[in-house]
């Protein structure tokens, strides 16, 4: 499932899946290498997602010796919560259709 | 929504729209256009969802005074419907959901 925005992608998989590594590693860059994505692509899924939201999804602290981190918003966790509610709300709705599609499906 | 078929997209709102073009319009050439899409772009997206299902969704006609043709199989009518009757059951049943994640979107 995504969600757009006139032209981009304001939530989908990608950035879902982005926003709950963030949540595990409490680092962009770990969170990156853990779903061995560049930091470049992590950093502007993150813009991206950050504009379209109307607070960001992510707050980090710049510096420190450990050289910042970066944590979810309230905003974040809501975004998350509620894309994995509506995605098992939609399979358990469409379950049937879901299942007569996936037989159309080669393999 | 989006179908993966391991990492390709198997069916996604493009490839949806491109099949109801190519049904209103008769051919794959007129579908492009009325989509703003170049002919090698439409016929990638074929080419893949033909590979994604058990059964080709489209059968275009070569050759002939008027270059051919092309039209949906039972497969991509099945496709189309099946499709749209996903995601008009996982909005009903999500709509509350839907709208407290729309009302963190900015705009």
């Amino acid at each position: 499932m995504r969600i757009t925005n006139g032209e981009h992608i304001a939530v989908g998989p990608g950035k879902i899946a982005l926003l709950e590594a963030i949540d595990q590693t409490g680092s962009i860059t770990a969170a990156a290498k853990s779903l061995e994505m560049s930091y470049r692509r992590a950093w502007l899924l993150l813009d991206e997602m950050n504009h379209a939201l109307r607070e960001p999804a992510v707050s980090t602290s710049q510096g420190g010796n450990s050289g910042g981190g970066s944590v979810l918003t309230d905003a974040g966790r809501q975004v998350i919560a509620l894309y994995r509610r509506i995605e098992d709300g939609a399979a358990a709705a469409c379950q049937q259709d879901i299942r007569a599609l996936m037989k159309l499906m080669a393999r």
